[in-house]
């Protein structure tokens, strides 16, 4: 049994411990999950994602950097790389950020690396932050490569989403990742000193108001114009702001969008609201899973199979199947 | 009722009528994609992805004439955007297709767009994959754009995958397509008349080995060399060939290679294993969606709605909720 108390009660080296048991998806692991849950919901969830080669992991120190100093608050990063092990970008950021933040009891690093799975990843990932959650971190930065479906998933963790953008990164990088300016409240272009930024920023508001337009399509089944954007999406138009970490420069600016972020989504209640649906997600993928767990129990693996055996051999239809198995053990 | 024997006996009209129920999910459509099962299984199922500016849709119709000329096997292609609906590409190169392969009795083409869940698309490609197969087509090129998980999970579908990349569309997207390169069985570098095409060779060569190494790896837990690589992946290495689609240059070296790639396949057992596989992934799916359709049934919305309310007030845990939920249910 993992002492909880010691958790939340500031002992980093049992933190870290706990993380490691939900991580492994231990009993352990899963029963602190449970008992912490009734702790959580406080934390500021502030998911950074963005192309390799944008700077990302400057910029998500220098921002736990500024919340330290400017707001006085806790931050725990959480860096989770959804992409082949091999690019090792996350652990070689890791280290350097974790000698420029080190000595401060306020900041705490986490990173995750793929297994494999990235449904998975996405699931412990917020397995994690609910502890960094219930352990009392203010604001806790989840860092991601962004590179498909997975990172939308964790970003879905989060209330506020940054999106990193950097110059030169070529035009079908913009296109590629259409999908992931969809689901930013915040635009950054990182690398702001490098030549082409211009460019970037025009790339990057064209999509962002064509991305508008097919959002509302996707309701309104009718063409709307940038006018009617604001109204549309409760009243917050994506700000695109310019930095370069490594002259810490426009972060505070960042900070203070992520803070104005904050108010907008507690003032139209869509704080809350994205709270709901993560539980609501959340209960019905337990649900999902328990229930296919108490089936299997009560059905025998001997007829399961040969009932896939003439699946396989085209005798019988999945559905067909399904059938005869529910009813078989239900009736 | 949709008249089967209609479909399978090479109206097309019925059949692009029939693909419209499936890819709607209705009743009908199911019905039907239930009872054309037992006839399905025949086909070669061809993946073939790559990022947008690879010249995947001319790639395609190039491969389509040149199985009706030198093969003289039926193709069906079926054209899936996962990306958001605003790039267009698919619907574009669709139209230019059209028009070229128009006219032939034994070419099949169909476009299937975003409908907003990733997911819900690489279930609705199978259904209409399913019924092309049972429809009686030799080939199914399943053509998709190569920018996330999506793609990966279509391309499970497939027998042989075909990973397309073009010279000059710079480092970064080699890297995030890293994940991409482990699926292909054939590697293709089209526009091969470009400058950059050794540099394009070099790192896909590079990215090949490495990827395999780490794959390798993962049930190994040690370093191996390449030339461990054929003895590990059941002895296919994957081909990487040079093509200028517009020209018509390679594309029968590339019908050579999934033809190869058929032979290793049946020879090797692999054929049937993904098959399997993949039939019991559907399964898998289908009992779950069941079990809590009918478990639904089972409970009031009021009860479910009212602990889901507890849930968010952070008075029970999601796991708490779920077992009250089940006990209650099924006691």
């Amino acid at each position: 049994m993992v002492d909880l108390d010691t958790v939340t009660s500031g002992n980093r080296l049992a933190l870290a411990r706990l993380l490691t048991e939900v991580e492994n998806q231990t009993p352990a692991g899963e029963q602190a999950l449970d008992r912490l849950f009734v702790r959580s919901g406080r934390a500021h969830l502030v998911g950074i994602t963005g192309a390799p080669g944008t700077g990302k992991s400057s910029l998500v120190s220098c921002l736990a950097k500024n919340i330290r100093a400017e707001q006085k608050q806790t931050v725990a990063i959480v860096a989770v790389d959804p992409s082949s092990p091999f690019t090792g970008g996350a652990i070689l950021g890791d280290r350097v950020r974790m000698r420029e933040l080190a000595g401060d009891q306020g900041v705490f690093i986490r990173s995750m690396a793929s297994r494999g799975e990235l449904g998975g990843l996405a699931r412990t990932t917020a397995g994690v932050v609910q502890v960094l959650d219930a352990a009392g971190f203010d604001f806790i930065l989840i860092e991601t490569v962004g590179a498909g479906q997975s990172e939308v998933d964790i970003a879905r963790l989060a209330h506020t989403t940054l999106v990193v953008e950097a110059p030169g990164l070529g035009d079908d990088i913009q296109a590629i990742k259409a999908g992931i300016l969809e689901i930013a409240d915040i635009l950054v272009i990182n690398k702001a000193d490098l030549p082409g930024v211009e460019n970037t920023e025009r790339a990057l508001r064209a999509n962002l108001d064509l991305g508008y337009n097919i959002r509302l399509n996707h309701n309104s089944a009718h063409k709307v114009t940038i006018n009617d954007v604001e109204t549309a999406t409760s009243g917050w138009t994506p700000p695109i702001i310019k930095t370069v970490a490594t002259q810490h420069s426009g972060i505070g600016e960042i900070v203070a969008e992520i803070l104005r972020h904050r108010e907008h989504l507690l003032k139209t209640g869509l704080w809350q609201q994205r709270d709901h649906e993560r539980l609501r997600t959340e209960v019905s993928h337990l649900l999902q899973t328990e229930l296919v767990k108490r089936w299997q129990k009560s059905v025998s693996p001997q007829v399961f199979e040969s009932l896939l055996q003439q699946v396989f051999e085209r005798k019988v239809s999945p559905g067909a199947a399904i059938d005869t198995l529910l009813n078989d053990s239900y009736n």
